[in-house]
């Protein structure tokens, strides 16, 4: 079982990642982002993400209910619709799901954040939370009949609202209910790169050992890139593939080792 | 086994139907509109409608690429989502499909229409076309492990491209495919109405033969409504119920005949 992360940016060539997806043996599950879709959108309908700040200074994304529409817009609209007719067309029966439908990714909804307003402190809570469990049954009754599922956010919470979640995240959850045993991250560079500005920097290899002393050594949004392709390895074996999400057949060339390979 | 056709008014009360959906014995398929939402996101992005007409003088709404888009935003996007949300919080595990995943609805794309460009006739070919037939395997698999499949536009051609299609010409040939005995359109009217502007003129009960008889005394979009209300009693029977979306209890008003019945 092959998971495949599609990643979100715009430069990402779906279309090659489809076509060279309906030659694979394995079976697999797609999760895709639609980052760059929903910044796009985001400023055509002039709604600018809003960021607050806790009361202990701390600034986080706010996922209010339009940002939640549009979110649903460009991710599980647009874009999961895109892939599956692209899919469809490479000739791979694809279904594509958020993770409301069959409640397919269960996960728990953000804490509060405390914040000041007006002098006030008050606690405010956004739709946002993490992946916790996965409904096996309903991918396995898919995949058994031959359908490739196409996840995507929103996921649903435990009272049943859709929430935003981060797909790192959902990887890791699905890894473990589905026992794949390869991940390819299809991304907008040649692999892991040890200096993030320098496209000539690829890592091919990484031990998972290794991921623990990187991630010690880097901050902010690839510290938690790290963190998370380190909890890959908590539950059993895998080999995750990061590589390019632009090139004619990303997924060969992801599995022939083109990108880096961390096991 | 009920299909439902949630018409896409923005008075339509979704939120009432789900909860009432939720204490039916029988199983059902959602199918729903969401023009009124699609409009408003094709008023918030400046994209109007497009019309073109043909070299005989007869207009017709083009669907091109972007109002594909549109319409995946708004149909398979928010609305479609959003239903599948309040299924959930209803305690009705839905799974929300567009006519392209798994294949479910699948159509024929329109032919081109002749056009006259610069006094040059030329044709030209929108995403749009007719639903055929029905991926009955894939809703029975879901229903059999009971989920509730919540349906839909875009649908698939015979190239595998999304294309745009009537909802009315979706419940008839989903109502053959799946052999459904019962049809609740919810509207936002209390049913069929005399005389569509005047709210207190509803029919109560119409027999199918009549149903032909209005067909000839009304025009324009009422006589494609009627027409595609005839077609569901072409392949076996079926009770019609046409009733209001806009009531608290929109399905047990629908079943105790408050709307139209037509039988």
């Amino acid at each position: 079982m092959i998971i495949v992360k599609i990643g979100g940016g715009k430069d990402i060539n779906t279309k090659s990642i489809t076509n060279d997806l309906a030659s694979l043996d394995e079976k697999f599950i797609i999760v895709h982002g639609a980052n760059a879709l929903r910044d796009e959108l985001t400023e055509k309908l002039n709604k600018p993400k809003k960021v607050i700040t806790s009361a202990s200074g701390y600034s986080s994304v706010f996922t209010d209910e339009e940002s939640l529409d549009i979110m649903m817009m460009a991710y599980a609209g647009i874009k999961n619709k895109r892939i599956v007719e692209m899919c469809q067309q490479a000739g791979i029966n694809a279904v594509g799901l958020s993770g409301l439908d069959g409640k397919v990714v269960q996960g728990k909804r953000n804490n509060g954040i405390r914040v000041r307003e007006n002098g006030k402190l008050k606690i405010v809570r956004d739709f946002s939370g993490k992946p916790k469990s996965i409904n096996a049954e309903l991918l396995n009754l898919l995949l058994d009949n031959n359908y490739i599922p196409v996840l995507s956010v929103p996921i649903i919470d435990e009272n049943n609202f859709a929430i935003n979640s981060e797909n790192d995240d959902i990887v890791t959850v699905l890894k473990n209910a589905m026992n794949a045993d390869k991940i390819i991250q299809l991304i907008e560079a040649p692999g892991f790169l040890d200096d993030p500005s320098d496209p000539n920097s690829l890592v091919k290899n990484i031990s998972k050992n290794e991921l623990e002393r990187r991630e010690s050594q880097v901050e902010g949004r690839m510290k938690r890139k790290i963190l998370s392709l380190r909890k890959l390895f908590n539950n059993g074996e895998a080999t995750v593939f990061i590589s390019d999400g632009r090139t004619e057949t990303p997924i060969t060339d992801a599995l022939n080792g083109k990108g880096t390979i961390i096991q």
